[in-house]
């Protein structure tokens, strides 16, 4: 069975959809209700917020779905700010020809990876647009920041301690091999990271910030932090952790680990005192056991990334135009 | 200049269109942070949160674009629970091709949108697929329920009445001429409803549900107000209102105003010894004046939806399988 235009017509073939498949996997007490929102109870913790849109293709591949990263993708933004995700709202955007079978699986993994993330799914929407069987999910959360401790790059000073919770550039590779029909077995690295910033939260660390390494890889990510705390950061080319597989995917097609996407890594900041603790309570979970210090942040008000190459120069690690692989995630 | 995939890469192509169009419409305290997520304060109310994504086509239409639409249907599904609209996420999934001039009027519309509707932007998201210069828009919505008042379907009881904000019809048919290049002067009626909803709770109108008529039109949204509430509902044919230029468009397609989608028209259920001041209180607002009294709610236990015709005959009104018109919304 294929999804045609009159699923998202509103009427009984909507709600046939909606009754038979996503309710299979998604039924709650908030979206039993069917009302046009969820009312959610008072919270006495400041409130986080994020959204994200999920285009990648193909919709399956080896280590996750669409539907799987659609939650962590979500999930992971939401505990960067330091908040525990509670609540998700989930909008498909199916293309008429999606298979049937397809679809069901991939709510069957977003549904799965919400429980296992501890995020009840409080509003739902679909809507069926013409094209070639594509789907798009859009999910934003919410959260709650329990610890009440302030995370953000607007703390980041001089001497903190740059820390990457594991190897680079899985997903990228993994979606990369998809597509080019390469074969190999390289995995999506796409997870939940909540247990392991729980960890770090619980164990008092001084985080500073956090951010999950996808679209545009770690050189983004260290710009962004660059220039949103007006800070100048290094790191060492060896201290990159890139697992041997990618290793040679990327020599052989010429890529760089450093601008590749992933979805279960994140780049965490804390003062320089707690970077050895950080590094070993990331290394007890079985997503950090390769985390790794991988440089400092240098300098107030020059905000520029560097990296130490292993010839020992120096050169500026900037933002890519565009990227060689669109629709990543 | 269109669209083109590197806006979609994380590198400096999407830095540039988010710092140049997104930002210089949507900047914020929120946004300018450029963090994984938006922090917000702690708030004593209970939370409402719902999610809509938007496909409609054309891009503009008289009375509205894509924009405002993605606004005012995230707004009003609050607002239909009796909670005022505080944040808003925006995802966008742009198509290759998509026009920049196009694209940016619409952020502009979404943006004057947002602000008299008194609703912050607080996170997004750009994302860019293959295609024909679409667009789609995801918005998430997070309000306050602050009346303290408990609206829904579950608190209908026999004997309500039932109040349609106003002319029914317009949106659909507005679309539906852009779409067959039929010329007229329907406009789509597409607005927030928060002033009419402000007005009645405010007035102490004892309001037991509402629902914003769009897609699938009336004759759908009494069927999922008869299921949820498990009671029949009865409205008259005679007292339905169209404007006179939608009826003359129906009559010529044979089109059924009862089925068709509305943006910015609810039906409200109150206690009927509040109908009548209710009533009164819709028509004083400029959005309101065509409100009518269209029928009550009549037992309890009989999810059923008939309605008196005109011949003085009964009818049972059901839900379509799919309708004429899809990617409405």
């Amino acid at each position: 069975m294929k999804i045609v235009m009159a699923h998202g017509s509103g009427g009984n073939a909507t709600r046939e959809l909606i009754k038979d498949l996503f309710h299979k996997y998604l039924a709650n007490d908030y979206l039993d209700k069917m009302e046009d929102s969820a009312i959610l109870p008072v919270s006495e913790y400041p409130l986080a917020m994020t959204t994200d849109s999920f285009v990648v293709t193909p919709l399956e591949f080896p280590g996750g779905d669409i539907g799987k990263l659609a939650v962590c993708g979500t999930v992971n933004d939401l505990w960067m700010a330091g908040a525990e995700p509670q609540y998700l709202t989930a909008g498909f955007i199916l293309e008429e020809g999606l298979d049937l079978d397809l679809l069901d699986r991939v709510v069957a993994s977003l549904s799965r990876t919400a429980k296992e993330a501890g995020i009840k799914i409080v509003a739902g929407d679909t809507k069926v647009v013409q094209g070639n069987g594509g789907l798009y999910i859009n999910t934003a959360g919410l959260g709650f920041r329990k610890s009440g401790r302030h995370i953000g790059t607007d703390v980041i000073r001089e001497g903190d301690a740059l820390i990457v919770s594991g190897d680079l550039g899985n997903h990228h590779a993994c979606i990369m091999s998809q597509r080019m029909e390469i074969v190999n077995s390289i995995q999506s690295d796409c997870a939940n990271l909540g247990p392991m910033v729980e960890d770090l939260l619980q164990a008092g660390i001084e985080v500073r910030a956090m951010r999950d390494i996808t679209r545009g890889g770690l050189g983004t990510v260290l710009n962004e932090i660059a220039e949103a705390s007006n800070h100048a950061v290094e790191i060492e080319e060896k201290s990159i952790p890139v697992d041997p597989e990618v290793k040679s995917f990327c020599d052989i097609l010429g890529l760089d680990p450093l601008y590749m996407a992933n979805e279960g890594k994140f780049l965490c900041i804390t003062a320089q005192e707690h970077a050895e603790r950080a590094l070993n309570i990331l290394k007890q979970n079985p997503l950090g056991t390769k985390a790794r210090l991988i440089g400092s942040v240098t300098e107030t008000g020059k905000p520029l990334v560097t990296v130490k190459t292993r010839l020992g120069g120096k050169r500026v690690i900037d933002v890519l135009y565009g990227e060689g692989l669109p629709r990543i995630c």
